[in-house]
């Protein structure tokens, strides 16, 4: 059988840019404290290298490459460095890159069990190894009425259990009706704390809800919900005739990472019957150290939860693993199932079809990259690193703590240390302006109290010891440079 | 500067595996045509063969490749099969795969311009590429009021579309209010044709519009939407007090590729303030030859358009190119800026933080398996491709008409050939699950006129004439030993 390669990479080429590809991403991943952490482009840099139109001709990969090396690697902000400290960690660690690989290799699109029986059942099962690795309670196993399912990210899956709550609470009458048409209902009323991400707010207004409706809950000194609030904000709603739904707990807010008490927020949940979120994106990875785990505790009365390999447990963006207590809710939410995708192993109801757990329909083989991780890693292994992790934003945490010029500004319960130098905002500014400025490291900011505040996130998957010295070191000469 | 490697894979040990796993892909795809297209496992077949516990220690990558064959590819259907004719195609061609490749190495997430300027600026520079490889109206350009952006799919699309659209229908506050809590405005109606996508009466669920509210037009005989019919529902809703919000035209419907009148859809839209999303996912990827641009006639009336790459542009999944013309609209309905967020460059406002046109926050650098595809191919090569599937499905179209036995089911304008066998619905399941028992090809089918029609969807990257030759050969033999 020949295949007419007319226009298409041939298999020769194929091998011999794909050998040059994972050379160049191992080259460059040795090479990748040279760089900048931010990239110190300014807008409209980019662009400008680029030429206007597309090529009528096909080029050579070599002018790809080049270009690549060229144009876009200085317009890269270096998320790989081990002196990123920013936001929280995306970490692609290379199993995960070589598990992405075989994905877009094999070309899947595992929408239905039946459009690729192993994209289905490789991620279920996946799935429960990783409930298994952080102790989740059983419930979300898909050997339970529970389940897991990758979404894109946090955001996503919080979308995802807002519908599913909203459905549950409306007797499964809101996808018909229409948010607030549904007669016997009252306005529906989503609950987080004062410190959640925004995209539980998104999620509210996309879901129709309304940001009216969101009621940012107050929080203690540690900046976790109060649960005493909580409650008391509940029983007015009910009083005003309104409907509480949803409840989002923060297991690590983004912001600060923040604790939220589950157990005392499930308990309210399961009194009022309140579908109960738990959002663990970054910090949920801790939870694969036993000594850890605290950070869930009271999960059992959760209905639905997430976190995210691809943050700290170094499985290449996207991958948020979201699991629910009761499928069947879920399902009945977001299924719609139109003839052309009618088949006998859905009909059967022996399988899971993921398009029913998710916002989109089509879907990528992501379960790979994860069981390459898992695989190559070991338990072992990955505990070994998110343990390292915390040990080093501890130290930090000390150093802060011994220091007359700066202070921590929320507990650093885990791998992120919100500080804040003590000279106030501007000099907080001057300070993290001359750091990000000067390439060797990058950190954000985040308000606590209103005051402007540094956060340095560790658990980049090569960031050791010597990285987060050295960052100490030049925060302090920042601030020096500053006064 | 030594890097630690304590559990993490060595650059030598990425390096080796990493060129064994392109050869294996490479590989791959030259014995595709030799395994059963539609994966013959049994449910749970797959999860049987794993391990029901995550292993403690690392293991070898020579053990993980041996389970991708043994385990995992026997629970493959492949959709890179030349035999592929099942849904729409979904192409992962090799100048995707390694711009794919290139993402996860980099391993960058680009939320915000300033987390990465490169992939948001080379993001909007492809697409304003693909918006003039396809002749698309200058609004829905960078360049003008609007311009585009990768979404992971069609259905994210529409509801993205939506989302704005129910926005902007409403002054801008059902963000806050809720829908159908904005007092003044009426209940929100959303407008497609009886042959529209599963995902935009799912879409009109997710926003809390509700499937009651979305008015499923009826078609003519071309199973396109009937203007007429469009413009009188509308004066309907508006006679009952009610608000038309959104119209969804198909240019190209998922069930029969039949083609919605867009110049005629939004003439009326125009008049009625209506906003107009086209959804091309599969089709519009024709509009890249001249000759087929036909299809985007009106185009210039509408608010917002799709198309995705991912089909029928050889673009690994998952990249959908979602354009509108007044970003402004768009952002104002999904933008919240929380101060973790806070950047000079955002709020410069000089730049584009493309998670503001979006669901989730995170993304991948997906510009960059575009921007090789089109480097690779040329417009030039592309457009062969294109050309070629067309010619292809029209010759098969012609052995359908000249057939005694089969009669087409629908309007064939490009790639989707709908037809079925003059015996009846059994006769054509029958034929069908011989098919795809066989090994041989895959096709999926639909509904038309309540007949069950067999769907023969030609644009798979490999193939050629041989291919749809044998494919019509095994459909008439299926038919032969079935009756």
């Amino acid at each position: 059988m020949t295949i007419d390669h007319t226009y298409h990479m041939t298999p020769e080429e194929f091998r011999r840019w794909g050998h040059e590809i994972i050379d160049w991403i191992a080259d460059y991943r040795q090479r990748v404290e040279e760089y900048p952490v931010l990239s110190q482009v300014k807008p409209g840099d980019i662009r400008a290298a680029l030429p206007p139109h597309p090529p009528q001709q096909g080029e050579s990969m070599a002018a790809v490459l080049r270009d690549v090396d060229e144009i876009i690697m200085p317009g890269v902000t270096h998320w790989q460095s081990p002196n990123f400290f920013a936001y929280f960690p995306s970490n692609s660690s290379e199993p995960a890159i070589l598990g992405d690989l075989l994905s877009s290799g094999i070309g899947i699109q595992g929408m239905l069990w039946a459009t690729s029986p192993a994209a289905t059942e490789l991620e279920t099962h996946v799935l429960d190894w990783l409930a298994e690795m952080l102790g989740l309670p059983g419930q979300f196993m898909s050997t339970s009425t529970g389940g897991g399912v990758v979404q894109d990210s946090a955001s996503s899956a919080t979308l995802t259990a807002l519908l599913a709550a909203r459905e549950r609470t409306t007797g499964y009458r809101s996808n018909e009706a229409g948010v607030n048409n549904v007669d016997d209902v009252g306005r529906l009323v989503v609950y987080a704390s004062t410190q959640a991400h925004s995209s539980i707010e998104k999620a509210a207004r996309m879901a129709g809800i309304g940001s009216q409706n969101l009621r940012k809950i107050e929080v203690d000194e540690t900046l976790a919900m109060r649960p005493d609030a909580l409650a008391a904000q509940i029983e007015r709603d009910l009083a005003d005739g309104l409907t509480p739904a949803f409840v989002c707990a923060n297991v690590g807010s983004t912001s600060t990472n923040a604790m939220d008490p589950v157990r005392a927020i499930g308990e309210i949940c399961r009194d009022h019957d309140i579908w109960l979120h738990v959002d663990a994106a970054m910090s949920g990875s801790a939870a694969i150290c036993p000594e850890f785990r605290f950070i869930h505790d009271g999960l059992e009365l959760a209905d639905s939860y997430c976190m995210n390999p691809h943050k700290w447990l170094f499985t290449t963006f996207d991958f948020d693993a979201f699991y629910v207590k009761d499928r069947g809710a879920l399902i009945r939410a977001l299924s719609i199932l139109p003839e052309y995708l009618r088949n006998q192993a859905t009909e059967s109801g022996a399988v899971i079809d993921y398009r029913d757990w998710q916002i989109p329909l089509g879907r990528r083989f992501r379960a790979l990259k994860l069981w390459l991780v898992i695989r190559h890693y070991g338990v072992e292994g990955l505990q070994h690193h998110v343990r390292e992790h915390v040990v080093l934003a501890q130290n930090f945490r000390a150093w802060v703590e011994a220091s007359n010029d700066f202070e921590l500004a929320a507990p650093a319960p885990l791998n992120l240390v919100c500080f804040r130098h003590t000279g106030g905002d501007d000099v907080n500014q001057a300070i993290m302006d001359t750091l990000n400025a000067s390439g060797r490291l990058y950190l954000t900011h985040t308000k606590v109290d209103d005051k402007l505040t540094l956060r340095m996130s560790i658990g980049q998957m090569y960031t050791q010891r010597r990285h987060v010295e050295a960052a100490w070191q030049a925060i302090q000469d920042a601030a020096g440079s500053t006064l």
